[in-house]
């Protein structure tokens, strides 16, 4: 697998609002990524976590868990949010950890090929949570992903 | 009606993101907000809105139709979001226009009145749009609310 703090590097040059929501990866596998966000530059007026910054962390998390493994089969399409569906359960009164797994189990290699051969666009599922220090799912979010076609 | 600016002042003040992310409200009427926010601190690897960015505008617009319209009650309750459904319909890479309506028609001086008779909760559904330089609308969110009971 390739490395996470090149890529979270690139987040951060390319995406000014992760940089400043100090999104941090920890763990991404084949179906799964792991990451943490601090409370602070994600507060609102009621000094809980603001549901714009959950809505935008969980939205960049599902799309690194696709990114991050298509680049480790060496395919670069764009990759981009087509729909969502959050629910917020709880207040969140400290830091984040969040999750984000695919709906279904996902061969990367296979896709990979298929997207080389083929040249269709994709869609992917995924589901991301955010937790609360006490390990209470705060905010639920079911998004769908499009992989685009390459443009050459 | 009270004043936007100090209202968007409470909002640079007391949420990070939003004053990161450059919102500028323009009006808000009993039905209508209207706002804007540049592309470049909300910008993602390809040039375009970054869909987190929109999530969280979405969100915040939303949200301070009614805190803004609940307040010309004089009512303080908390708002909070509560779900949302997203569709990113193409991609932007302009400026954004925010635009948030109710639903249906809402008399906040009807509800103002009931939220401090009967100290209950209450829920709004906002439709918020966010439209290009063009006029095409490129992402929508339809979300609920909820106006929490007073702590008091």
């Amino acid at each position: 697998m390739q490395k996470l703090q090149p890529f979270q590097a690139f987040l951060y040059a390319n995406i000014p609002l992760v940089k400043h929501m100090q999104l941090r990866l920890k763990t991404i596998d084949e179906g799964c990524l792991m990451a943490s966000a601090p409370l602070a530059p994600n507060i609102n007026d009621k000094a809980t976590v603001f549901g714009g910054s959950s809505a935008a962390l969980m939205t960049i998390c599902g799309w690194s868990l696709i990114k991050f493994n298509l680049e480790n089969w060496h395919v670069n399409n764009d990759v981009v949010i087509h729909q969502s569906k959050i629910k917020w359960r709880r207040a969140q009164h400290d830091d984040m950890t969040i999750r984000a797994v695919t709906r279904a189990d996902v061969s990367w290699k296979q896709l990979a090929d298929s997207l080389k051969d083929k040249n269709r666009s994709s869609k992917i599922h995924i589901l991301t949570q955010i937790i609360d220090q006490t390990g209470e799912v705060c905010t639920e979010m079911e998004a769908s992903y499009v992989i685009l076609k390459n443009k050459n």
